[in-house]
């Protein structure tokens, strides 16, 4: 299992918006077929593996990082593909919740197939923490990256943030860019530093992240590179604001407001409507913030350089003040490693 | 020397304003003899260690971690104990730059002694950089220590900081104080969170440190801990003010003031003078800051608690503001581990 979950995460940047999934046929230690799930519309890992595996997958036993599909979606089920092989032993790791419960179990069980389910789920679960969250949620899994100094700042009294930390941080934040289906950021991110948003990775295969940008009072200028049309773009706005020429390039919708700004909570949901799994946010202290003190950051991906800007610099994060210590906002290391000269950490939310 | 460097950091604690020092008395591998300096006033580790290897150390190597003492201080000098003892060979990791260029060498080489030396030089140094820095700079060896939340913050809006690390992390630091001869604080900290800055280590022989206050108005009131009169306790003013009876338990000084406070240079003079080695300061954004501005800082112990304060609680450092991102305070991570839940980082400025 733990080989077909490597083989899924060969899927990390262009599975989008499918699960990623891997495959692996044995008789016992010997591998006799393999695969994973590369493009929505092209074969499952199963398919993939099944096709390796030929004639030798008759009597053997298949290894699967997601439940087999039991229905015709763009491609025939799996189950069906796995009961024609000849196998006769299925050991998955999760349960696909997208499906009718257990829909492609039922089938295989009916053939009569042995199933075994939930080994290394943790991990398959992790792999696929933005499906599972909009399936079950109805929301993405929302990844929150901030680059910081080590005083808590992200850029100078002027806004000057270019660059805190160093190109091998900067480079890292491509692969999350990248695994990712939307990149979020708000329209003062936009106008004062015009980021592309875009995924810079040479010669890696990605499905481009639709582009995000929260923009209430439709303040983005001509010329942005967010409105160059160039990757597919959607500014959300508020319900008192028309979209003129300057937003011919992109897709424009008028959002529900709150007294403080768009409604977060409808837009995640559009979001996960839209098959966003995993959102990527790089914005501002005010949206980020806005997004943990709403509890929908679902986590903190933080690159901290070892530099100090001192306390007139911006602040990371604008939250509701706290009246006492007991109410601070608890996170937890999930990994921490160097990046070059810099620190990452990576922290979720106590639960 | 390895061995040698790990007896003499057996005397962290003790040594106090001596260096750290350990010695290994060995005939080829066989170690014959070793001992590590104590405290002031006591034997040094040479002696020690030619006490344990009596007669065996005719025709021996010593390896010492620093240049053995060619003077008579409180202590004989040790060179003449190697002499007498029979030593035919003497490798050092450090010079003693306190001494007369080579005193001890000399008075080993006149009586045919084979010397080496510069072996494991950093590790010795790092480990007596106090103690250096006093002898070579004038000056202690300035550690700042902090402890702050994920976005940089060190207390709430209203000052509360108890507490932002865990108990780990705190015990941790108990550690770093006792090591240091002085402890370094302002009135400003000294007012709001009434510290104690004495060391907290069960069972652990230490010199006490001095605690050092800035205190440029004589603003600390009757019945403040720093005043208990139970550590040594310097409290350095302005001119302009002059101690009454608060200050009976303590030592009082007036020093120069510049425009901002007190003359830093000068005060880390005045200590350096009265033979403080590593200074240890737990201060507020103010007086820690204009350390890291004036360039005195030499050392940043962060301790960084997985939690979330927001923008509106104390930042972690006053500094003038930067007019570009070219002029930020540039620092290198010697050192970062987990301390229970909390995250230690040691860092250095460039040079």
């Amino acid at each position: 299992m733990s080989h077909a979950l490597r083989l899924a995460e060969r899927g990390l940047f262009t599975t989008q918006p499918n699960p990623r999934v891997g495959c692996v046929i044995a008789h016992g230690e010997d591998v006799v077929g393999e695969g994973f799930h590369e493009r929505a519309g092209e074969p499952h890992a199963e398919v993939h593996a099944l096709r390796a595996a030929g004639e030798r997958a008759r009597g053997a036993t298949a290894y699967v990082t997601l439940e087999p599909c039991g229905l015709h979606g763009r491609t025939p089920p799996c189950a069906d593909a796995l009961i024609e092989a000849g196998v006769v032993r299925v050991v998955m790791a999760s349960e696909d919740t997208s499906q009718a419960v257990g829909a492609g179990l039922q089938r295989l069980r009916d053939a009569g197939i042995e199933i075994a389910s939930g080994l290394m789920r943790d991990a398959a679960r992790e792999l696929n923490i933005g499906f599972f969250s909009r399936i079950e949620r109805g929301r993405p899994f929302v990844r929150v990256k901030l680059a910081m100094s080590l005083d808590g700042r992200t850029a100078l009294a002027d806004g000057t943030s270019k660059w805190i930390t160093g190109e091998a941080a900067r480079n890292d934040v491509q692969r999350w860019r990248a695994r990712s289906s939307a990149i979020l950021t708000g329209s003062g991110t936009a106008l004062a530093d015009d980021p592309r948003l875009t995924v810079r990775l040479d010669d890696v295969p990605h499905v481009p992240p639709l582009r995000v940008v929260f923009d209430r009072h439709l303040r983005l200028a001509e010329g942005t590179h967010l409105l160059d049309g160039g990757t597919p773009t959607l500014v959300l706005h508020g319900a008192s604001v028309k979209p003129d020429l300057r937003f011919a390039g992109v897709e424009c919708l008028a959002m529900q407001e709150s007294s403080s700004g768009l409604d977060l909570e409808a837009a995640l949901k559009l979001l996960g409507g839209r098959g966003v799994n995993e959102l990527h946010v790089e914005a501002g202290p005010t949206l980020a913030g806005a997004l943990f003190a709403a509890g929908l950051a679902d986590e903190l991906l933080l690159y901290v350089a070892p530099v100090l800007l001192g306390d007139r610099a911006r602040p990371l994060l604008a939250l509701p003040p706290l009246s006492d210590m007991s109410r601070r906002w608890g996170l937890e290391v999930l990994d921490r490693r160097a990046i070059g000269d810099d620190l990452r950490l990576r922290l979720r939310p106590r639960v």
